[in-house]
């Protein structure tokens, strides 16, 4: 078999800025919601008490990928990364393996960038604050991809002080409060969802929340009250509704499919948006194999162009 | 991330000899069976007209494995391999990846391995001779287990003359007809499931069959009517009933789920394997994630044991 090239997570970042980032996951959104691109459901492999794998495959423009990440929350504690995987690309027309990839660079480029594609969408037209509440790996790729898109100033908070204040440091932005935060016309959470962030009581009217923390069973970044208020949207129905931030609320019969808008209707123009610049709109974030098949593309461009190498391996 | 090793076609074959993958692949099903080891449902993404993608995870040992895996049967006449893809392995404590395995090797010797184990399990007590129809890649395998298991001589069949050839060659065994093949205690079918090669006219008292080559929804190596008159084994009923040998028969109402007994289950004792000398045995090999498990473990005691070494990526 020939030699195909590895690209780590330097590799990735270096290959893909956070504007190309955002046009490859729109476009995506765009694909995926034309049936252009397929995406069968993820697939769960428990590994309790500690995590579990999840294998994402997808596929588009040529080229299948496999997404086989991790979620081991507790890895914090010793000092090993949640997310920790390989995607693999291949042909899709003759199945012949194209690339490996780093999983945490794409994961968090790809969660970054749709963070800025849904305040595109979904933000008052006047929006421009971000504030941001958790400032790991996700919190701080969803800021640069936002000030890529021109947002900002920001107001950053994070429990650990440190971080706030390097990615406040970074993008010229402040760190502050939960409070001062949530003030903010686009609100992005990125926190674990081991518990919530935002309650009722902290919506503004016109702001848009995005979340991007709950992404499996028992995860929420919102009281299902805040939820509730919302105008809601979600990349895809069956994960938002099955491991995501709407979960609870379904699971508690206060929402249900129809007051729910997928993210990629509302840019192909399938379905409305925001209704006003008053109401307050939530997208929940579950991640999407289409997110990562675009920033492998992306990789891929950039590869062919010459702007990154990889190393290579031999399988 | 650390550097985790690669381990390609050579490496495999190389770590891995067929007694060691026999013994392993029976220590999978017998861990499969008594629940120790699990395995989500594989996962299939289309790829029509050419072929599709399967993801298929398992875990066990504290080990978990995602196997990316084609099948492009039209790759024959270009030159290309049918089944090509990467085997990931990680720990299934911490998520962190172990290795990459190279797919192809692990399949041949996961399918060869359960040949023999079937035909220990299921054959006649005093059988020895081997027919092998199709002298393909999981034909040869399964041949060399075979033969590693202290079956033979052997006689092989295959619509190529130097296919056929060079495995009897190979192993001191005979090439001949297909009728000749079938004749033999231990009957092996790798073909491609794109036309039946046993008919139920076909079938000597007393045989074994072990039919490796359906894996998918629509192929068949044996009529309906030859599936019927045989005491009816698979490794796993879900996929056998689905998209492997037995499909056919169960899509038709002629057999039923009762009709059939799990492999593991014979293993372990829980279940009779062949009734007596006279009975017409067929087992269904689909192909589990578990199996290749097992080889992937054997893979990394070979690493660990200094036998292989295999190169290295950083992702």
């Amino acid at each position: 078999m020939p030699e195909i090239p590895v690209f780590d997570y330097d590799a990735v970042l270096k290959a893909v800025d956070p504007l190309d980032a955002i046009d490859h996951v729109r476009h995506g959104f765009v694909e995926y919601a034309s049936g252009e691109w397929v995406m069968p459901p993820k697939v769960y492999l428990d590994a309790s008490p500690n995590g579990d794998f999840r294998a994402m495959p997808a596929k588009g423009a040529g080229v299948a990928i496999l997404k086989w990440v991790t979620s081991f929350p507790g890895n914090r504690t010793v000092g090993l990364p949640v997310v920790m995987g390989v995607i693999c690309v291949s042909s899709a027309a003759d199945g012949e393996p194209l690339a490996l990839v780093d999983v945490r660079a794409v994961t968090a480029l790809r969660t970054g960038a749709v963070a800025a594609v849904a305040a595109q969408e979904l933000g008052r037209e006047d929006a421009r604050t971000v504030g941001i509440v958790g400032c790991g790996l996700h919190g701080g790729w969803a800021a640069r991809c936002l000030a890529a898109a021109e947002y900002g100033p920001g107001l950053v908070y994070d429990p650990d002080p440190e971080a706030a204040g390097a990615l406040a440091g970074e993008l010229g932005w402040e760190a502050g409060l939960l409070s001062d935060a949530l003030e903010c016309d686009v609100v992005t959470c990125a926190t674990p969802g081991s518990e919530p962030v935002v309650r009722a009581g902290d919506l503004q009217p016109g702001v848009h929340l995005n979340m991007l923390g709950a992404d499996g069973p028992d995860k929420a970044e919102a009281e299902v009250g805040a939820v509730e208020r919302c105008v809601l949207f979600c990349d895809e129905w069956e994960q938002a509704s099955h491991g995501g931030e709407l979960t609870g609320a379904v699971a508690a019969g206060r929402i249900t499919r129809d007051r729910v808008t997928e993210l990629g209707a509302v840019i192909t123009g399938e379905a409305p948006g925001r209704p006003d610049a008053q109401a307050i709109t939530l997208f929940d974030s579950t991640g999407l194999a289409i997110q990562d098949l675009a920033i492998c593309l992306a990789v891929l461009e950039a590869h062919r162009a010459g702007t990154v190498r990889g190393s290579s391996v031999r399988l």
